[in-house]
């Protein structure tokens, strides 16, 4: 869909061009060796002295692993993720390995990890949307999770369905027009908040 | 350098296998519109509702924004920062817009930010190195941070230089292999902890 590009003022990889989050996914299942290869770039994220908190646990559709995490979305999300062919919930370890000393950057690191996860979808032709509301409580209890590990997020991932699908609130930002803030709301020099001479008009 | 490419046993994006952290950068500088599409691709990253939470400051080496960075890294991220052209201080938005209430993946999604503009760097042919270890209250001090945001991150970027500007202890873990944790380690299904099918030997 043309209308989601990216509308950029400097081009950029087309694989982050045409990114977005669908809500509408074709029931087309994903090829198992497509998600090998996501889970791949995914496991070669950068992360703090190499911690790699990322953990992951996959549901496709039809499997118990699937609908276990569906009931551990928020009501709202399961609304239109019961479209998508594959489930993920995200987990990051809270500690650095063999200690109990926090890692404090576990929760941008694995951010990181879903982020590379994303571009090698793009790569092959799959959509992600990602969740921030699930219930933790029930994805802790569901999949009996250890107490170094936070439940964190949920993704879908499938193919782009028909937006036709959706209920009409949800049509329309599937529809609409991307936005972001403009580069001197987030890029600064000098002082937070100053604008960069990098974007000067 | 043929060594830091990731050993992957399925095929991923080239920009996500040859993607390191280095810790020598040559002295050239970065051109201008390179930052510009870096900081293009970290903008039209995905957050939860769109929130956006990322907020970055710049120096370029010789300026005094690239100082007060340098000041709040820790000592050993000092001594090879110093080498790089470009210094980034991260820093996450800890509430909702408009709003107090926290926003509970702000940092996953700044983290997410990070990756898009690291994605972006390998296609200018720049590294970028994330660092964890930075002096938050310096932070805040050298950049007058409102408290609605917290220090998270910096990072260096250039092109890559040679390893023997390093100091030993640097140099050897500049020219060793990477190395990940197996997919049974942080895939599941079913259960935490329970490895995937996915994956079978």
């Amino acid at each position: 869909m043309k209308n989601k590009e990216a509308k950029t003022k400097y081009p950029i990889h087309p694989n982050l061009k045409k990114r977005w989050s669908p809500r509408a996914f074709d029931e087309k299942p994903v090829e198992k060796d497509k998600i090998r290869r996501l889970f791949e770039a995914l496991r070669w994220t950068p992360s703090s002295y190499n911690q790699q908190p990322w953990r992951l646990i996959i549901g496709f559709k039809g499997d118990e692993t699937y609908t276990l995490i569906m009931d551990a979305l928020s009501s709202r999300n399961q609304s239109w993720a019961i479209n998508a062919p594959v489930l993920i919930a995200v987990f990051g370890r809270k500690f650095q390995n063999n200690s109990e000393d926090n890692n404090k950057v576990y929760q941008f690191d694995v951010g990181q990890s879903m982020a590379y996860l994303t571009v090698q979808a793009m790569e092959e032709n799959l959509y992600v949307h990602q969740m921030a509301g699930i219930k933790p409580e029930k994805m802790v209890e569901n999949f009996e999770v250890p107490v170094q590990y936070k439940p964190l997020t949920a993704a879908a991932i499938g193919y782009i369905g028909d937006p036709e699908i959706l209920p009409e609130n949800m049509y329309d930002s599937e529809i609409a027009e991307r936005t972001r803030f403009d580069f001197d709301e987030i890029i600064f020099s000098g002082k937070f908040g100053r604008k960069s001479s990098l974007f000067e008009k």
